[in-house]
């Protein structure tokens, strides 16, 4: 591939690392910062180097934040006696967005898989009890993926936290809204039948 | 979207300006970039800033290059009687992956369309005309993509040069008409260089 310049071939090699980015993608991206105009390829560039510079971890919640408590942390009119732990930002975002959630999160940085070597140690358990020792707090809701290494994670903080005598719970795994029974497989319509309840 | 603090939320919004980057995408490349050792966000910038800063037009054929000439036109064992015209300068390294094609290339930056206001004077037309009375020329191939823009282009460079007296030629349909030239695999191209006729 030396038919390009050697600074457009950096280019389309730098976003090639990006995930989901192909080499067609790639090329097709750098040819457009190349016909920016000047100022804005120079904000890409700064927002880059700011987010990595900037963000760090919520020294109480370890969500990502550019401050030292994240705005959800700071936020005095939350219900301080919930905790939501979720596995990644994204999925606080994604909480925050249904508005029905009052209380305050933590998120774990992953989530417990054998497999991949990630054990309890690697993701962010212990600053969750630290903050528990700090903070009485009424209810855990755990709401981790619903998939193996969720579950693992789940379980996990579950057999943690019940002896320390605080209500851990998770979230309800069935059919999503606007979907097709039809289409459901069968673990999940098997969840959905196990946590039906009364109308 | 004020979920996510405000340098995070910054890249995203520069991401989602890109072509082809939608906001989950955005927000899945901000978070990757976060995540990444710092050494390669900053080799990230420095590849927008680099290549947006270094490249330029080529002072022979106006292909982008970051020195005064390109390799190909720096390259004297090609052949000097036979010039490509295409429109891009993604269409010159297609053209390269062929291996069949040994002459110069000229990148016109673009086709003429009446539709979005796009005449010959705004693509590289007179640098073509000006390389041309410096430098003599047995055949110009014209490689232009094979829809209504590139055709006209076509149509127009071959009643500019036949007058003085060089053979013009354009490449076969054997590309699949509305198709792109970027995207066709090297048998095609081949095959239509091959198949190129006098027009």
């Amino acid at each position: 591939m030396n038919y390009y310049s050697s600074s457009i071939a950096q280019l389309i090699e730098q976003f090639t690392k990006l995930p989901g980015i192909g080499r067609k993608t790639a090329q097709r991206l750098a040819f457009h910062v190349i016909s920016m105009p000047n100022q804005d390829a120079h904000s890409l560039a700064d927002a880059i180097v700011t987010a990595k510079e900037s963000v760090k971890y919520c020294k109480v919640c370890t969500n990502l934040t550019d401050q030292d408590t994240c705005n959800i942390c700071s936020d005095k009119r939350r219900d301080p006696l919930t905790i939501c732990v979720v596995e990644d930002p994204r999925d606080v975002v994604a909480m925050e967005r249904t508005k029905e959630f009052k209380g305050y999160y933590h998120v774990l940085h992953g989530a417990i898989s054998p497999l991949e070597g990630v054990g309890p140690e690697d993701i962010k358990i212990k600053e969750l009890l630290s903050r528990l020792t700090n903070q009485p707090v009424d209810e855990i809701i755990i709401a981790t993926n619903p998939n193996i290494e969720g579950e693992a994670t789940a379980m996990y903080l579950s057999k943690l936290l019940k002896p320390m005598g605080i209500k851990v719970s998770r979230i309800a795994h069935g059919i999503p809204v606007g979907g097709d029974l039809e289409y459901a497989d069968e673990v999940t319509l098997t969840k959905a039948l196990e946590g039906r309840r009364e109308i």
